[in-house]
């Protein structure tokens, strides 16, 4: 089967965790619609801590309920549901992997730092299949965040737990623009990867190629269109032996995000997290959405 | 009895916790007038450490024996005292559950924080059936709080310990008025229903609906009655799943404080934690005013 | 014996420590001229760390030997020596109970804080019945304090050692006057109490009764009077229930310190820490004002 | 074999570690085209996470592939590769030893600073000889990133992990110039020697002798030259009982970079590290150049 | 024999320290021309950590091999070196008892700190009969390292190590003339005895008796002449119960740097530290007068 050869060579890429280690990495490639295809789709539903609950579910009441979430994660046949496990996974154990996203920025704060509402041993249950983290690449909180994290991926590593990392640059000198520059976009999926994530997760690169402070060549790399600003970003996660999913951001129509899924196929990219653009749509939307998502990830139609 | 249906249908949203964890959930949850309603009655007694001791005490003077408050707690027949431990609960063990305010800000403070004053271990007593953290969300040191008490959330929960957070928006950038802004109380009330709660405490949400640089929406809820906006914290509160009892703070005319009961058993709060408003009162008055409170969260006269 | 029936009765406030826990509380009470009258009289000898050696032996030659400093606690028949154990322990084991003073500050530093010179493991020795740690109430640094000497505290109870809290405000907006103003002092004894302190030592309260800020009500209390201050500390301190002893700082005349003492005595104080005032003066005059001190407290002559 | 005869001279300068705690060392000196001579060549490539993947690789494409790198140790037959270890160690285990880069700066920081990306852990598998880290000597941050070095180091030696650090002068008060000032670049090697290295990487001493506030005296040093520069560092590492490797910087000329070699090995230096000059050319020339810096170090031809 | 009476006299002044805990005061006291007087003469050779390798060195350049300042304590007879273990103790096991200086300043540092460069394992050797550690009395750092300290210093008396202080005022509000003022000088003696030193090392005291701002009386304490300060820093060091050494500072003339021995030994010093006015004057010189400071302090003549 030509699909369970693409998870083959993926994990060829993470010979450095022993064969009984990988097998959530097995389980979140496998599951859903896009199992088997090597591609993810996620389905992120940590807003309510970020943004408040009113913000993220007032569009469509019914999210305000968190079995609403995980129903629409087994409905819609994601590869994983990203979450605190707090509400729901006892009630849908079994029916999606779930990644546990352990560290989060709330919207009543003043600076911009991820406090760990999480502790590690949350994990430790049999519906968690990965563990993950934001780092705020480029603030000055960086420095500890990456030491924190690192020692969380090796802690995850060890038990088997596939390890996902946000690569957000923000703060510090990077100006609005510059967070989703291509140059920081690559360099950030760069070191997530030395950090030992299994899967990344950025935002879609921007059209503006560099910082403005930054002498980075780019010859040779297609920066004009969004394809071939995917294709550097995955370049520069070990020349693609590392998953990458794209996030697109805010609510947007939905053919927009499809035809941005469309140029994140084209890149090469692995896949897709799509948070507020799924679940605060109406239930049947949200579904038919997902699965034009995923199919546009698994065919390869371009 | 329908009473004990309503207090295993509680039960039944906190699957993730083991069976014999639960059990002084249960305990809260059956004891005293509101025993069985599926409501809980909590008296507060920490003030003398947040406030100063004259300053609680004065106005009912035989309110400085820690021995009265225990006294009032039990002839209140309320579902549980918070207190310190320190002073009375060997006299009085097993007379009423206790929470173990485990933080405390003081008066005498400069600025706005709250240390852990009593110990973890301080909790694993018989007379203990519940630990206690305030948090001030919004604060900047809440990144800290927040991990400090996620973490002995999940510490109190393999114990078997129930967990009540105190989630008072408070510091940062929020106004006076924005402490109890209604999307602010639903925000800090849905975070400590994700960081592991069994039971929260906020703020009655006041007339302020939104912060001024807030863009939540509030389409379809009934903003202007406070049972409106009880229900839409409880709503927040993963869809009424999490108990959530209110305080009205400050001193005021019985009338008022009932009305105010009133209100938060219509929006479907789960109870009232009231603290003030019966020690600073003559004895008789408040065992009068506790069981008038009691009645109205039970029978659901409204 | 009436005498022996005060400590049980004192030791009836306890009930939260084991009995085989509260060994060093009796030894402490009834050791030394005071032994048995339910008082303490308590000689600190650490001003040679918070003052320097000089301006603490000075007046007094004799005192720069640590042994002097053992014969004057041995000889002068106090309850308790308070110092750190490191000169003079060793010779004199057994000859007096000892509160290792376990945190001080030090006169050479620029900022008010407190540095735990002694290691806890120091007061885990046959000759030390208690360990003692300085708060200072409205500092800066006290949140940090407070949880520094409530996990020692909870340490020390479970190796059944004493515990002695010198509750001192300090810092903050706390002025010169407000140090001792009345509403102060009994909140740091309050607190002191709700932190597990089995003896608290303040300073004497002062003619101010309040902070300018503070709204605090002193209606039926003499505040007038030094007896009246005390007793209304007394009350602050779980009424009655713990030990509080007073200090009145620097040098003063003889008779000027016999009178406080006894104002003490008629407020219900349990006793008096008394330092300078003994060993800076002639060895003679020293033990003869330690008996009288003693004697004040002891019969309960107002 | 007079080779291996001065390896063993070198180990003789390690005894404080036991036999079997050696065998990295040996490893490290025994391995590449240097195997034998007492000299190393190292090849780091951790400047994706200190400059970015872009800035980095663009210069030679074929350079974003991890395994490229891995490749050009290998077939440059150096004696180790400096790098992260998370990508390309599985595909080359047992192939070229490994130094684990554990700390590392990055390009999208504000402060200078270190984070620990590697948890110690890493270290321990058998593809990883040695382990470094960078201390920035100077810098306000230096006091704390002794502390963790040292401790990282006695932790090494007791698994027989080889260690090396990176002393790079940085920060505080020093000026540019003053970074490579030969006084200062000798006390970063005297410190790192100090601190238990067993190879230390230093940058070439540079032409300014001093830092204006230096009164130190440079008699009988002959600091108008390289080769001399050279020999005061290597004097000062333990009168040259410690291996110090020296690197060149930025890309240059490589005629330029050879003479700076030859003046290394004429002071006396233990070899190079050499990043950015090896792997930004192509492939071809930069085995050659390997090839011509470990003939320089290995003859001794001056 | 009168010398080892001496020894024994002052053994019996650690009487808190088992017997078995204390055979490594008793080999500092018994090595060397020093053993058996009850007097130490200390090698100091840490300098290169704290001034730099060149300014250290340059003035008798053999210094700069390690091998050289161990020798010179073995042929000086010393009663011990005090260094970092790192360069040459492996050669030099058995032949001089060492005391490892475990935290050192550096001179390329922007603030007066004092970093801990050898972790304490590392004195956990047999060529270690001591751990030394400096604090800063009156710096802002002080707390922490007086707690750091203190530490320390339990768990060395735990392993028999003999604990030395180097007690060094500085920072903070004092002057450049505060530092070595009478007062200060017998205060940081005073905290480091009461700290746990065995052995404390001072600056011999200046010719300005007090701090500007200091109200100690010195009545009765000879302070115009060097012995009778010194003799009051003893005093200060628990009525002489102390080992307490004295250095005298940068290089000096010879003869000025007797008559400074001369006055210690008057004053009943119990020997000194003397590092650059011996390492950094020809080998022959400094073994001469080496013996000529160990012969006055042992003999007494004065």
């Amino acid at each position: 089967m030509q699909t369970a050869q693409r998870v083959r060579t993926i994990l060829s890429h993470y010979k450095r965790d022993r064969p009984e280690k990988r097998a959530n990495v097995v389980r979140l490639l496998m599951h859903g619609q896009s199992g088997g295809t090597g591609r993810l789709l996620v389905l992120p539903v940590h807003q309510g801590f970020e943004h408040g609950p009113t913000r993220s579910s007032a569009p469509n009441p019914p999210a305000y309920d968190p079995h609403y979430l995980f129903g629409l994660a087994v409905d819609g046949r994601v590869s994983a549901l990203a979450a605190p496990l707090e509400a729901g996974s006892d009630s849908f154990a079994g029916s999606v992997p779930m990644i546990l996203k352990a560290n989060n920025a709330n919207g009543l704060a003043r600076e911009q730092d991820q406090s760990v509402a999480a502790p590690f041993r949350d994990a430790l249950q049999p519906d968690c299949s990965a563990i993950g983290y934001t780092i705020y690449l480029g603030a000055d909180a960086q420095y500890g965040q990456i030491e924190e994290v690192r020692e969380a991926t090796a802690e995850a590593r060890e038990h088997g737990l596939a390890v996902v990392i946000w690569a957000y640059p923000r703060g510090g000198e990077l100006s609005e623009d510059g967070r989703t520059a291509l140059d920081v976009v690559s360099y950030a999926a760069h070191m997530a990867a030395l950090m030992g994530a299994h899967a990344i997760k950025t935002k879609v690169p921007g059209v503006h190629p560099k910082r403005g402070d930054a002498n980075d060549s780019f010859e040779g790399v297609e920066t004009d269109s969004l394809p071939g600003r995917v294709a550097h970003v995955m370049r520069c996660a070990f020349e693609g032996r590392r998953i990458v999913v794209f996030s697109g951001g805010g609510a947007k129509e939905e053919g927009d995000t499809l035809d941005e899924v469309r140029a994140i196929r084209r890149g090469g990219g692995s896949g897709s997290i799509i948070g507020r653009n799924t679940f605060q749509r109406p239930r049947d939307d949200a579904l038919a959405m997902l699965e034009r998502i995923a199919a546009i990830h698994s065919d390869g139609e371009t």
